[in-house]
């Protein structure tokens, strides 16, 4: 199958997008055009990126020969926003309805400005109902719609393509209830993860997921993407915390699956559905979660090792010896640490070393939680690890956490990054990060891995000067490729969006892909929820 | 809704269905009707049950308005097997293609021996493909088709209800791989629970569910109805630790989710769809799942409180000071234990209490743990519990598990018994034991109550010294209504089956159960997959 697709690939061409003026046709006309944008994600916004030139006079990315299978595919007939339909917005969203260019900036751009979309209109509903009565309009009108959460996604899943009408759940940020002895916690989609967290700490619980994105991620976005994070080690995935949602389906109709129950076995379990499906069948409206009790005890240790292999026989270890207190696992090889001391300053608690470590235990008795910790940290100093430091002040916690948490932003100061997410036998994932460099030779600035050891998840890197497309050519499909011969998967956690929806046959089998294009026929037949996302265009219609 | 639901239950009329002789036609007839059985669960097969009584000599038990909305509905215009058909089966299963009444029985009767269907063929399959040919066969030949693994389900769910084709899962039983390093199994669809059990200790690791009936049912069947369990408060519900599965669907075609990889977003998680969907979506051939260390220490402890109330503050208790060691949170209520004592001679282990509590720890450092637990039981001792006992060796830990596994058997011998299996917020769950007593005054003979606190999950039996519809009907819908008015679960981890399909709606929303069906015609246009469960009879055509 990868030579198949290895065939069918094309070298990526990229395109600056430039924003067409805000006008509001009263009938339907033909919409600006191509929407991906490839350029240094830490480039601010500048004037030559937003000069005056319509994208309409851009060849549309997919049209051609040399267009990648991430740019964006044509803009499908979807209808354009009306005066009549404005004035319906207005009217069930009075003030909420935004129409002012400067206002819509920052929702048409990703958080890696690698993706840009042309939509003159964001919604902002309070309520479940007003969400219902958005979607059966444009469900009716024949209007795309492009669900948004925090912005934080990752494969350009979260902005707009065209025109789709932007529906924020920004203003659904009520928590609905939350009760102290089950642990379950029910609130509206647009509560920011952060601020849950700081809710449940006040009631002795936390959140079961945690991301660098916290700050700012909606947990209804969290609950679409099905993000991993940090705790999925411990606590598992959405897939098993998320007790119940309510979805507010293509046609306007309320899916009232907010279940409050550790257990229903009536029936199929439908939510399960929406859990990653990155709003392309529905638009969740509120999330039912179980969170865990608060650990009285949290410890961070800083690890340095000589090789991956002593990595991977730390980890082994741990788990023995810290069991059921592990908390994360995570690494960063000695690229990463290079790019945090030259981009952030950050100094390398430690000595220097190939491999570090970040291992964090949470328990509710910290003197046996140091017990643990002692005893294994011991049997590691005596011949896995080569150094490290032990943190369970909170200062220093953080400071640790740090030093993994930041790697993403120390990469946006190195160059122009192309991101990879990659799921693999535990075993692999460093090979494919020390075969990519060898593969590339000094045609890359940096190839950098680092993430989850104890979910199997790599985050591999690849950073240059400036956006290089021969060098792109020479990273995929070798690293779908690669990925697919070691059946791993080439988005563990950030879904495929728009960036990654061509590869997904690098991952699911053709029959999974039809499945899929058959349940999202059925639930959204106009095809107006997140188009161009998730699904290969050859599926999408 | 419960209303208009109550309006439309009716008495529960029982039929003993008496077995056909095996014959097949060369061209299809009308086959044998309704199925339902309601006997008493521990009598043995008897003569009177089995004489020559045509089953065709009786009405369908759908057909009246005195029928029960859990009875069978009519058969479905399947085709019926012709002599054509067994020569195909017998060529593809040589040896392996069942017709001989005799070894049909087990297959045909529940494990509680309240449903029978009257198939004439078992196929017993060794490889997907055999299974995804049967399908392939079945579906265009228009013939239904029972998916049947250890036919251990308490609700129906697993045997026929006419004449289907029953497709048994028990020569599937390989073990394909097992990867030490990050706890990930692969096997086929019909291994025996403890047999992988076994097979995990050995290599230092345990399956993250247990179940009283693991001794027979298959991890197909488990995951096909989500099963629930002893493990489930500590490791989390199948949607979580199912990491993949093979599934063949309806047509044949056969579906390769089976991931073996903790994360994967590129695209809809597929697998969940059949998790839980009781057979009728697709047949499961083949699990990837997700399976804990082994724990190197394990304690249990039996207690006694005065109160519900009590027992619910020494839970709260115990997750604060037991943490991330607590496995499991069992109780049971006075009733039980007489019903124990009375039945199977099981002595209480302490003295008579109104409640009775089975705390498990397992953790990874002994002293550690016993600490925990001596630290616990202080303070619970000192105000919240009236008696208890602890055990750390194995016999000891058994003798006190098997108080609280053996009530389902001690209820078998006190009489016919009415099963319900309730979710509720945990501090209602013992509330529903309390009112159906005071409801039913002396009707019945024992009202018990146990189940697993952790996950609010209540068992509530009712016996009779023999089946006896007016105490059904003071029963339910009262049992329903209660659950549906506390936004509660009427079927927590037993499933829908045939006999609770048609109280979905007291769990589920109407948009909810007809996006089910939406999603069972899709998947199953013709119906042939375990036909009469899980979807109520108005939306099974």
């Amino acid at each position: 199958m990868a030579g198949i697709l290895q065939r069918n690939l094309r070298l990526r061409t990229a395109l600056c997008h430039l924003r067409p003026s805000s006008t509001f046709s009263s009938t339907a006309t033909v919409r600006p055009s191509p929407v991906e944008v490839q350029r240094s994600p830490f480039l601010p916004t500048s004037a030559s990126w937003q000069s005056g030139v319509s994208s309409r006079q851009k060849h549309s990315v997919a049209d051609g020969p040399q267009s990648s299978p991430a740019a964006a595919p044509h803009r499908l007939p979807f209808s354009t926003i009306t005066q009549e339909d404005l004035a319906f917005f207005r009217k069930i969203l009075p003030g909420r309805t935004i129409t002012d260019p400067d206002l819509l900036e920052s929702s048409n751009v990703d958080w890696l400005k690698t993706v840009r979309g042309s939509s003159e209109l964001l919604l902002r509903p309070q309520t479940t109902e007003e969400v219902s009565q958005i979607i059966k309009y444009c469900n009716s009108r024949n209007l795309a719609v492009n669900p948004q959460g925090g912005n934080t996604g990752l494969v350009g899943g979260s902005v707009p393509v065209y025109d789709e009408i932007i529906l924020s759940t920004a203003l659904m940020n009520n928590i609905l209830t939350f009760d102290n002895i089950s642990g379950i916690l029910t609130c509206q989609a647009g509560c920011i993860l952060e601020n849950l967290s700081v809710y449940l700490e006040d009631r002795d619980h936390i959140m079961p997921l945690d991301l660098g994105a916290k700050g700012s991620c909606h947990i209804g976005g969290n609950v679409a993407t099905n993000a991993g994070g940090l705790r999925l080690l411990r606590y598992g995935s959405l897939h098993g915390t998320v007790l119940g949602l309510e979805v507010v389906l293509a046609d306007g109709r309320v899916l009232d699956c907010l279940a409050t129950l550790r257990k229903d076995n009536t029936g199929y379990d439908l939510k399960q559905l929406f859990i990653g499906s990155e709003g392309t069948l529905g638009v969740i409206t509120a999330v039912s979660i179980l969170c865990p009790r608060r650990p009285k005890s949290v410890n961070v240790v800083f690890l340095g090792c000589e090789s991956f292999e002593q990595l991977l026989k730390t980890f082994q270890l741990c788990k023995g010896m810290l069991g059921e207190i592990l908390s994360a696992y995570e690494f960063l090889d000695s690229e990463c640490m290079r790019l945090l001391n030259t981009h952030l300053k950050l100094p390398n608690p430690i000595s220097d070393c190939p491999f570090y470590v970040v291992i964090e235990t949470s328990g509710s008795d910290p003197t046996h939680d140091e017990e643990k910790l002692h005893n294994f940290l011991e049997e590691a100093m005596s011949s896995l690890v080569i150094d490290g430091t032990v943190a369970t002040e909170e200062s220093k916690i953080k400071a640790l956490w740090s030093m993994r948490e930041r790697v993403t932003e120390a990469l946006t100061h190195d160059g122009f990054t192309y991101k990879y997410d990659i799921s693999l036998p535990v075993e692999l994932i460093y090979q494919l990060v020390t075969d990519m460099r060898e593969h590339l030779g000094d045609r890359a600035k940096s190839v950098v891995g680092y993430g989850h050891v104890g979910d199997g998840n790599l985050h591999l890197n690849i950073t240059s000067p400036s956006k290089d497309p021969a060098l792109l050519a020479a990273i995929e499909p070798f690293v779908y490729e690669w990925t697919a011969r070691c059946h791993g998967s080439i988005s563990a956690e950030h879904g495929l969006g728009l960036k990654k929806r061509n590869y997904i046959h690098y991952s699911k089998s053709s029959q999974a892909v039809a499945l899929m294009a058959d349940i999202k026929a059925m639930l959204d037949p106009k095809g107006i929820l997140n188009p161009y996302k998730t699904l290969p265009d050859n599926m999408n219609k």
